[in-house]
């Protein structure tokens, strides 16, 4: 199973979302942080990020894969992604964070569920780390509750933060089928539904996510 | 000498460097490199720097100092230098790692000749990742041959990050007066010109760099 091109696919998307989920945070970090305990908070977990990006990067390589080709099919998507969703200030940039990793580890979960062990094992390594960015919620309810009518600003800014990793997500699947039967339980005829389904899955654990939010 | 004030400024000046240094490299990676290559060997380098921000953050914990204020006194500087030398592109973004970096491996070796040993041990524990920024030096050399011209460019570049580097230490030196004298042998009423001799030396350290340069 580790030959097939589609986990190729996978971890090369896995890997540039960590890189570029890793520069981005580090950015948002230094641009937007209130102070330095905040600052500190979000470099932890794009620090976090980086080693997940390493990961992947020694699985590629043991799998024989160059990482940066691996990578180069996805760089357009995910730097679109960053490009349309740039923070403009601190509970933007949290939420963004707290959206970004949760989708994300949606997909790796996604992925679990028919890979190979040695990458299972991998995907368990990052999961292990998912507690990580609660720090974003409790900073985003303290700030709600001092400022309630934020809320509805901040839930706009997650739906454009999910719509437009949908989009691009659709993009990505159209073009790399391979990667898109990976991550669906058929491979016949039905896979566009399938994958529908799929979207439909992290769609609804975005909304339990924006519900621990409180927007 | 671990109660001194003096030590508690020298590694809240260093932790805030670090700090400062992490995140503006992820950015610059980000920005300017033009290979996935190149962007995961810059985020390897500011991962390096954040490992030295966290075993200060620790270092400053555990001598029962809060991280934060330790850090505050030298935000300005550091934002100020870090403001008046954004790169412009790939191979600025690159002398400016490793100009930086070697700066304050040059304070870290000041700070080592005079400090108690679980600081020093620390200092140790730091220098021993000074070979990672080598990988500057040879594309900097590589994107030189292959343009020569664009050796003055280059140079001007440096002796303006030297120069604002200069010029913030001075500022923070007068300032605070403990972590000056901390750093210069002498604590009688030469201490400028013994600051002045630690600033010569450090400017004789970057020309060395420069000439590893090439430019």
């Amino acid at each position: 199973m580790n030959e097939s091109p589609g986990v190729v696919d996978l971890l090369g998307v896995l890997a540039y979302a960590e890189l570029s989920a890793f520069l981005r945070m580090a950015e948002d970090a230094a641009d937007f942080a209130p102070t330095l305990a905040d600052r500190a908070a979000l470099g932890d977990l794009a620090v976090a990020e980086y080693r997940h990006f390493q990961l992947l990067r020694d699985k590629l390589a043991a799998l024989g894969a160059d990482p940066d080709e691996a990578m180069a099919p996805y760089v357009e998507a995910l730097d679109g992604w960053h490009a349309q969703t740039r923070p403009g200030d601190w509970l933007q940039a949290l939420v963004k964070a707290y959206v970004g990793i949760g989708i994300a580890l949606d997909f790796y979960r996604e992925a679990a569920k028919r890979l190979a062990p040695p990458i299972a094992d991998l995907v368990d390594e990052v999961l292990a780390d998912q507690g990580r960015s609660e720090f974003a919620v409790e900073r985003v309810r303290a700030a709600l509750a001092a400022d309630p009518a934020a809320a509805g600003k901040l839930a706009l800014w997650a739906r454009r933060l999910v719509g437009e990793a949908l989009s691009q997500g659709q993009r990505v699947a159209a073009a790399r089928p391979e990667l898109a039967r990976l991550l669906v339980e058929s491979m016949a005829e039905d896979d566009q539904a399938e994958i529908g389904r799929m979207f439909a899955r992290l769609t609804e654990e975005h909304g339990r996510r924006m519900a621990a939010l409180g927007i």
